[in-house]
């Protein structure tokens, strides 16, 4: 690694610490006006970024990249005009920061106040999408951080207009162009000096991507990481279902869309659901296009299916592929998927009110559900508005990640002259 | 490394995975019972504590540690009767799990509830007091969490003695042994496979010590980490200070007690301070027996200061020294904090409610005080009952780390078969 790579990420590190104590400051009005001015400036050039986003493209094209990784590359008109309501919408959210998240006073008279506040400086590292660049650094700076971004070197040069659009914004308001940064280099070191946290300036990474990324995102950081990991999520058909109810959302959780983290990839049913009601949610899947993959008791009723493998309990499809297992009941449904889930998020539906209850409380997930499709784990559908991902871990923020859980809290003590005895 | 050594942590890392279950799943009233019941056992197994430590403290002045050491080490019957009465103390806090933390109901129908429950498994690597076996392990059980202890090796023999004490109340309690873990060994490589997190086993690690081992924690850890770090706290007399409140306040935040984490270490006064009240505090800490490192403006009005360097600024004396300056106002002062503080407690003593306001919010620390004393940075004094440290980092936890810190939460869906559009 060169002197040079390294004098300049850390001159990076350095001018975001800075811009974090400008946006930390910033009022409401400055950081939506900011905003409302990006968002605008990502329309008004528009043209520079689809040229950007073009020579982008052929370059990708020119490497062979995958018809998959094209398509999340590649920006239009419609695409743009998504991003620009993405940051307008994220304008519209209220402040997280200032928000007082609890308050009480102590016998001698010590007035205490939890406050949120923002973080500080978030490197967020993710792959093509040059739409996340917008989105990242809309919410990040909404929440009243600084942010340090690396995409994919696919997407450079989109990306970097997409960034001269938000500083558009940033100077219309008055805020230092700072606030949002692009590590200027698509040498692979540089992602390793911000895992290192550029001398102490950096607070948290999130990293948005495929497993290879969070894993070496993991493995390398030296501060907080706030990971989102693989989506393993379960629906389990409990004996007291509504049958209705269990193949509408059965169906809506598996097909709606197969590519998102909170799609379900393992049917669990209980051995007393009648043989009639397995066979119609699986010929509902099937009649969508999904591939059913059985275990030996739903292969006997079943015989359409493929045989599942042990593999397949631990399998993310992200694709039309389900596999299916008959249990005994709630405590084996939850044994399942305490041994082979990835805690994200699973859904019980069930009329029986304990079984329900057992299952919300038995299981360690970041999202439970009772009757209703695991395709709700988004920020959005939370009522908390765009989100960056579904955190798994277990610290600081589980499930939807949104501008609230961009902050911190500091506790803000009022006082008249106690000393402690 | 050898293979066996790696093959012991991990089977102790497997079983506080399974301990977690339970520990997790156990009525408040079990975890209560077994509070009680081993604070009970501290007691009647006070005779075979006392000997264990005195092996310890036999071998420790052997070792030729110092005096200060052999102190913290030091248990006698008054300090055995201080643990159990702090292991009550826990028992008799709310259950931090379960607590629900906010509930809405999206227009879907869909009602959404943010819930407490425990971490999962928490490492703890601490330094010589054994009483920390105890307080950490009580704080564990209580939150729901199963914990593995790395205890200093000097005081091995007192901490075994402890475990006993709580694995009597465990299994009195009908609650597994291994909720409570000791490492067996006092091999530092098994420290290095606990920050590795034992194939996926640890939750998070909470070191508990001086400096060199929180650097090395979390320099080494692959797992979340919760690290307080030290306390370089500020006490800020602005020129709208009440002088009695200025003086009584100053000397309880340095002179209290001079070595927690929470004493004043740097004074910072406003020139518009008269200059017989900056005198008069300098004197009521010199008569307390503190040494003044002063900068050559206040030297010039107290000419018995001792000069302070650069030096001074950044130092965490944990002793009956401190530092103090002259700033132009409440702004200089957020200054001075941001560039040479560790973010953790600072106070202003002011009646003016616009710079207490403007201190309050420009100071990025974990406690912000008005017209109070440092020395307030104290779970107990913030009415969360033990706690396991002062947080200094900004993820999940800052301030306090007491038992509803020592939780995560999930989120927990009720429908009636809803399905996302």
């Amino acid at each position: 690694m060169s002197d040079d790579l390294s004098l300049q990420m850390n001159a990076l590190g350095a001018a975001a610490r800075v811009a974090a104590r400008a946006i930390r400051e910033a009022s409401t009005e400055a950081k939506n006006a900011a905003l409302l001015a990006a968002a605008a400036a990502l329309r008004t050039r528009k043209g520079e970024i689809l040229a950007a986003n073009d020579e982008d493209m052929a370059a990708a094209r020119e490497r062979g990249l995958s018809n998959a990784m094209l398509d999340r590359l590649m920006l239009d008109g419609k695409r743009v005009e998504a991003m620009a309501q993405g940051v307008e919408a994220i304008a519209a959210l209220a402040d997280p920061v200032g928000r007082e998240l609890a308050r009480w006073t102590r016998p001698n008279g010590l007035d205490i106040a939890r406050v949120a506040t923002p973080i500080g400086v978030i490197g967020i590292i993710y792959e093509s999408r040059p739409n996340v660049t917008a989105d990242a650094a809309a919410l990040c700076l909404k929440s009243g951080n600084a942010v340090i971004l690396r995409g994919g070197s696919e997407s450079a040069r989109s990306s970097a207009a997409i960034l001269a659009a938000l500083r558009e914004g940033l100077a219309d308001a008055g805020l230092p162009a700072e606030i949002v940064q692009l590590v200027p280099t698509t040498d692979r070191a540089a992602v390793g000096l911000l895992l290192q946290g550029l001398n102490g300036s950096v607070d948290l990474i999130i990293p948005r991507g495929g497993k290879s990324l969070v894993a070496r995102v993991q493995n390398e950081a030296r501060v907080p990481v706030l990971a989102h990991l693989e989506g393993i999520c379960h629906t389990y058909i409990d004996a007291a279902a509504d049958p209705d109810k269990a193949r509408a959302v059965t169906v809506n959780a598996k097909m709606r869309r197969t590519g998102i983290c909170g799609a379900t990839e393992t049917l669990l049913i209980d051995r007393g659901v009648a043989k009639e009601l397995v066979v119609q949610i699986l010929d509902d899947l099937a009649a969508k296009g999904c591939e059913i993959r059985a275990d030996d008791a739903v292969w006997a009723l079943y015989p359409a299916a493929k045989p599942a493998s042990e593999e397949d309990w631990r399998t993310e499809y992200l694709d039309a592929i389900i596999s299916v297992k008959l249990v005994d009941g709630v405590e084996e449904a939850i044994a399942h998927i305490e041994k082979y889930g990835s805690h994200h998020t699973e859904a019980i539906i069930t009329e029986d009110r304990l079984a329900a209850e057992r299952f919300l409380d038995g299981i360690d997930s970041a999202i439970v559900l009772w009757n209703a499709s695991t395709q709700f784990a988004d920020g959005g559908e939370f009522g908390m508005g765009a989100e960056i991902g579904i955190g798994t871990g277990k610290l600081h923020a589980r499930g939807p990640v949104g501008v609230e859980q961009l902050c911190t809290f500091k506790y803000v003590v009022r006082g008249n002259g106690q000393t402690r005895p």
